[in-house]
């Protein structure tokens, strides 16, 4: 939570990032991920807004540094789709197994995951996150009325192929080579997307 | 839990049945579905086998009297995939939306569901009987060699679908109508379950 990038820099620098990254748990945690604010943030870390925004960007930025989360859908996803759109449905699926085969973020996804749906103060967070970033971004690239709910019909497949094979792990999904997930679970994505 | 069944029965039965669903609730809970037995069952409840039967029947009977979930889908799920094959995806899905449309089955059922990813010792409760009881029963009626795996992305697609509609509640999922949700989901049910 307190990584630092760049070197050499002075120590106050350094515990200012760390304190914007404490206060935004505490935001993100009181408020939600709606109600959490830059300012807000920035008023408990006792720094200006434009510093919150120099070491993080926005509000996205702040959520993948405290959930400790190795990678981005939010960017990753809508990237995929802006590619062609033969494949896009493979390709989201192979992004998303491929990238829970690694360790680190099979290991936070599963918390994230769990968190999610666990009915605790903290699942709105994840949640919120999922209805403000990843899934507008996912509708904006579809142009089409009915975006937000095939954005939302590709996440219910995601989600539930995750908690299947990595959570609770029924035999056949874990056991399952990615190849044949991807040639099976693809055309579904593919059709929520754009059918 | 204590349900009585019948009338004018003499207290000594039900007493006994409500001795039986509490030891039942304790050996599931120590040794998780798999790991239960019949007779662990009865002998911690100080009866014989044979009336564990007489009131439960089966493993499954007991599980779903423990749980307390109005609904029966290691029984349903079969019984629709016995029906015509052409609308079977399509049937699925409604029996599974119109059933989390009830109070009752929606309120355990989102219980159950967090259950089953929690990572809490009673995780395996519900996933044994999910992997030892639905899904075998589910692929009995495939007659395919990776009948396990077709039931079981079936299972992803339900349960992603019940969390992001009734759990995670995500906007698009929660306000669309069930023949809209049967429409788009149903063709990849029967895509998993027969292509």
């Amino acid at each position: 939570m307190t990584t630092r990038r760049g070197r050499g820099r002075p120590p106050g620098e350094s515990d200012s990032r760390a304190r914007i990254a404490a206060a935004a748990v505490h935001e993100f945690g009181e408020h939600g991920y709606d109600g959490a604010t830059v300012r807000g943030i920035a008023a408990r870390a006792g720094v200006d807004p434009a510093l919150v925004h120099h070491y993080f960007g926005a509000k996205a930025d702040l959520f993948a540094e405290v959930t400790d989360f190795p990678l981005r859908p939010d960017l990753e996803v809508p990237r995929i789709l802006r590619g062609p759109r033969e494949q896009a449905g493979e390709r989201i699926i192979r992004f998303v197994l491929e990238s829970f085969e690694r360790p680190t973020v099979r290991k936070r996804g599963i918390i994230i995951l769990r968190t999610a749906i666990s009915g605790k103060l903290t699942a709105p967070l994840v949640t919120g996150f999922l209805s403000r970033e990843l899934l507008p971004r996912i509708a904006a690239e579809l142009d089409a009325p009915d975006a937000e709910l095939r954005a939302s019909l590709v996440a219910s497949q995601v989600a539930g192929l995750l908690i299947t094979r990595y959570v609770v792990k029924l035999p056949a999904m874990a056991d399952a080579p990615i190849d044949d997930l991807v040639a099976r679970v693809a055309p579904s994505i593919q059709r929520y997307l754009f059918d």
